[in-house]
Order: structure tokens, then C-alpha cells, then sequence
């Protein structure tokens, strides 16, 4: 491709990712498990730039592998972050939380997740993160928290987006305005190929 | 206190944390739900002037709370951080993995954690960090994943130390350098007790 120049992230995938049966892609090299920090701060970089001029006043994520680009981009911008917990039963009685339910494609299971009312109010201005974006349901359960509070969705940074799957659609359909840093096409035959712009 | 200077992480403990019964310090408005990256910092500088000079390779915490200070401190050292999962049925028969049981005091149940072999070899040297010390478990469980990889564990770093709980005492004997930003004296009648060294 004359004049394309990939990204680190796109980059790092080609080196380090793996991609199994199944429409799986490893990352756990350097994004949800090991998690390399200069691959962090580039891509909270990339939202940092594509969100700028929004106001944001805070971060929304889930737990686990958001965590660490949404503290990154918090620490930037000197505004809180908040992570969405999955929810034990213990939890569910509890009125002072937001929830919804988020259905999981890999694991087939639908569970709750839960934000606690204190921390979302009507004057925030939320931008979400996640690690990665496929069927869009974590990221359509967290905006709904968001709206419960009556707060704002300014948008949603992803690190990588399966962009044949329909969450980006789905999300796009909704009128959140998405970033992804990373944008795959296809993982067909073992091998990455990325939706050039 | 004569000369006794509180600290910002105990500072924000009184104002902002809640005790309830049962020996319950909830501090989910800056630590571990919402999370204050200014805070976040003031803890991760305290660790990194204590931990200074030991040639730090790796950061090693537990989902989710430490997600947040471990990739700050992993940032500022220039070094990958690897966080533990908690271990569903699907990955136990893995022979990739380190893993080991972690008891829960609070839930009263025995969780097994786990890390990928791939990302802890001999010659790391890795700081272990997690947001509550109480009864050690995970700690405990955390050092033993490093010490099968046959990793040397160069420190301990804590947010929060119950230190009337056995948890520092366990980490003491068995050898290991912890230090926490707050040590915890006294949760009793509601009141936040600190110990002063």
C-alpha cells in the first residue's frame, strides 16, 4: 500500500499478536495480560488527540484490561477514572448502583454490570475506553450506565476494533462517535489485515 | 502528634474513606472503583523513592484495583507490567500457566490466580504491588507465582496496610520488603487510627 504507514499498535499486533481458530487474537503480550506501557501511551496518545476540545470530566472503563490506558488517559488530563465492576450476586440488591446487563459472545453468558450512582452525575462529560471492541456489548452496556446518570458520552476510545464485527456499527447506529487505533478488516487464515482509511 | 505529618493518601482517608462494620474501609472515591489519579501518584512516587536502585524489570499486581498504580509505576520505570487473573475452570488445565490458590477472608472462598510462563523468567526482578494489604493471601500468592518462575521478588508495595491484620507480619517472615503508603492501626468505633512510626 503506497504511502501507508502503519501504526505502532498495528505494528506490534503484526509482530506479537497470534491469531488462533476461532477469530481469536492474542494480544496478551503487551495489551491484557503483560501490558507494555509505550504501547499505552501511544495509544492514549492517539484518544487523547482524536477526543481533545471535549471537555471530558471523566473516565469510564471495565474492569480488567481497561484499566490501564483509562488511569493513563485520567492521569493526563487530571480527571478521575471509573471502572464498571462485574457484578456478584452480593451486589445486586444494592440501589446505589447503575446497571445493566452486558452479554459476553466468547463466553455466552450475560452478566450485570454495575457502577456506583456517586460517581456519575448529569454535568459529567464521559469519554469511554476499552482494550477492544467486537460485538460492541461491553461498550453499549457501559454508554447505557452513562446515560442512566443522565451524564455524557463524548465518545469511545478503542485499542483494537474487529471492524467485521458489529459493534462498531452498532455503536455508530447509536450516535456515539468512536476511535479505534487499531481497525481490523480480517484475521481469515491466521493473518492480520488491517481497513485502511 | 507533635511533628507527625500526615501523609495524602491518609489525609484522603479521613476525609473521603467510610468505615463500616466488620472491619470495612471502603475508599471506592479515590482507590478502587473511582480512581484519583493524583493520588495514584502521590502512592506510586512514595513506592519508587523506597524501591529506588533495585533494577526493577517487571511490575507484578492482581486484577483489578492494582491494574491502576502498577501500569503508573511500570510507566515511570520504563519496564512491561503483568497483571495475575483470576482463574476460570477453562484455564486451569493449561500447562502454560504459574498458578496458585489464594484464599479470600472476606468471601471466604479459595480462588486460584494465575500468570502466562511466558512473561516471568529467572533474571526478573519484579515489584509486586496491589492496593490492600490485610491477611496476605495475595501477596503471598503473588510472591509464590514469581518464585516458581524463579524470578527474584525485589519489593512489596501496598496502598493500604491493615496493619493489625497478620498480613504484614506473613510478608515479613517469609523475607519479603514491604512497604505501604498508609499503615492502618485501628478500624475501631468508625474512627481511622494510623500508626505512626
Amino acid at each position: 500500500m503506497v504511502g501507508f504507514v502503519m501504526g505502532e499498535l498495528n505494528r506490534r499486533i503484526v509482530t506479537d499478536g497470534q491469531v488462533f481458530p476461532g477469530d481469536v487474537l492474542k494480544v496478551d503480550s503487551f495489551l491484557n495480560h503483560q501490558i507494555d506501557p509505550e504501547i499505552m501511551h501511544e495509544i492514549t496518545g492517539k484518544w487523547l488527540e482524536y477526543f481533545k476540545d471535549r471537555e471530558i470530566t471523566k473516565i469510564l472503563t471495565i474492569e480488567a484490561s481497561g484499566i490501564a490506558p483509562a488511569i493513563i488517559v485520567a492521569s493526563t488530563l487530571g480527571v478521575p477514572m471509573l471502572f464498571a465492576k462485574k457484578a456478584t450476586p452480593s451486589t445486586l440488591t444494592n440501589h446505589d448502583l447503575y446497571t445493566t446487563p452486558v452479554h459476553s459472545y466468547t463466553k455466552n453468558v450475560t452478566n450485570e454490570i454495575l457502577v456506583s450512582k456517586k460517581y456519575l452525575s448529569p454535568d459529567d462529560k464521559v469519554l469511554i475506553v476499552d482494550d477492544f471492541l467486537a460485538n460492541g456489548e461491553a461498550a453499549l452496556g457501559l454508554a447505557d450506565l452513562v446515560e442512566q446518570s443522565g451524564a455524557e458520552v463524548v465518545g469511545i476510545g478503542i485499542c483494537i476494533e474487529k471492524s467485521y464485527q458489529p459493534g462498531r456499527q452498532k455503536l455508530d447506529d447509536a450516535g456515539y462517535e468512536v476511535y479505534s487505533v487499531s481497525r481490523i478488516q480480517s484475521l481469515a487464515n491466521g493473518r492480520v489485515e488491517f481497513l485502511s482509511e
